[in-house]
């Protein structure tokens, strides 16, 4: 059994640091709102530490997920920081959606003190993490990852090594950068079908068998023709990931067109009131525009 | 074993006779050009007609598939037409992809005299047609649709009837719009991929196994990756297809921002020369953005 320290437990770290405290390891969290680490000591046993320094001290692996760049430097950086606490041959992995380029600094940093470092963003969103069936898109060293797999398996069903620092991070762009046309596509297909008079249900049972198909359509559709957002991923969330892709496509020029129009498609559903409305939700703003 | 007309003999309605044939029927084709009908007719047996009309005479289903509207009403309609060589209780079946009001107005023309129509454009490309696994959307009533589904069948994996005439071209539209939005995003995507310097292959297989997930970043992304586009439908076609999309978008008051940009991404590819491109090729546009 290892010793490991888990940082950040919103709604997909607490599950995540659920899944290795289930396996048996002895796992200390931390939590900015110091309640909700009490509350999963009190579900799980573990224990709880007051600074990320002091959850971090002595683990062999340290996880984090917290909510941006912004949020990781405060937890790992500083006096109170995990980097603080950790010791040669321990790993540092990060499951925040951040920039490569964050990714590189902790690598960096990391590597100055003897630490492994991956970047190691997820998706499959809360139910994934509930039911430790995440995927996590890995960038960094080989012999860390080795070592940190076992680990990591606990609460994923894909974990693959993509690369340096910063490819996991990168791989979940990708991921995000897919998803935003494929989303609005489908939300003007959807649209289009109701306008028009068709049973959308049917409509979208023969088309998901061709060349139309994805993941989107096979399990939003039906919410999207009944206006129900709250299935996963949020607005705001989506909007935060969006903002990375498009700061690093204009790092390599890379051209983003349609990705940049569905970022202020998103910011529109915010000012409708969406932020916290799932990533389906362009249909309500679509539904908006005439 | 029915008699049985088939008008269009193109990549799609060459096949398609051809397992008509092979399960029995007697087929009667026609075709624009008459040394491809001579050839179908060399190869599988069975007549070549030297009208429309002449084709449809004495057949209780006549399909057919054609380029566009005009192509329809040009073999369905006048005096050596399909509609005038047929007899009362027959069937005509429309494969082409076409307008709904086209649809409409075959239906009511049909009805007149006795004959039931179906509007019933395919998906599944030519490997579909010929490996007889095609999906079909069917508009229509259902007295006829149930008479035609067991020829129908012989070259489709699904066959559908989705509501009254029309209804199959509207279907085929919403499968259409779902393309465009989605193969952009991928190109963006995959672009971005290539920018940053990672592994295309490897981060697609990480990546479809979650919510960005479909059928073109599957069987697409390879040849995208590698600039090969010469793997299914063209983007001429899609670009009629979107124009019928967009024409009765407006009619119905149905926004589509990011369709009818991507339909202008495709005039620009038909202008870099790729008209006969398959769909995947707006990476090639993308690529020349910058």
């Amino acid at each position: 059994m290892a010793k490991v320290a888990f940082i950040g437990l919103g709604v997909m770290g607490y599950p995540m640091a659920g899944h290795l405290r289930k396996k048996g390891h002895e796992v200390t969290v931390y939590n900015r709102t110091a309640s909700r680490a009490e509350k999963w000591v009190a579900e799980h046993g573990g224990h709880c530490a007051p600074t990320p320094r002091e959850a971090a001290f002595g683990a062999e692996l340290v996880a984090l997920c917290v909510g941006n760049d912004d949020d990781v430097r405060s937890v790992v950086f500083g006096q109170e920081g995990a980097l603080e606490g950790m010791s040669p041959g321990a790993i540092l992995v990060d499951h925040t959606t951040a920039s490569a380029e964050l990714a590189r600094e902790l690598f960096q940093a990391a590597q100055k003190i003897g630490v492994g470092f991956l970047d190691a963003p997820v998706s499959g969103g809360q139910s994934g993490a509930e039911l430790g069936q995440l995927t996590i898109m890995v960038g960094g060293e080989e012999e860390p990852f080795e070592r940190a797999r076992p680990l990591l398996d606990v609460y994923a069903k894909s974990v693959r090594l993509l690369g340096p620092a910063g490819s996991g991070q990168l791989a979940k762009m990708v991921n995000q950068i897919c998803i935003a046309g494929l989303v609005q596509g489908l939300s003007e297909a959807i649209l289009f079908a109701e306008k028009v008079g068709l049973d959308v249900e049917a409509v979208v049972d023969v088309i998901s068998k061709g060349a139309a198909q994805s993941w989107q359509m096979e399990n939003r559709s039906a919410t999207m023709h009944a206006r129900k957002f709250d299935y996963g991923f949020a607005v705001d969330w989506m909007r935060k990931d969006l903002g990375i892709c498009l700061k690093e496509a204009e790092r390599v020029g890379a051209p983003l067109p349609v990705t940049r129009l569905v970022d202020q498609f998103y910011a529109e559903v915010q000012e409708m009131g969406g932020g916290r409305w799932d990533t389906s939700s362009l249909i309500a703003r679509l539904a908006a525009e005439n």
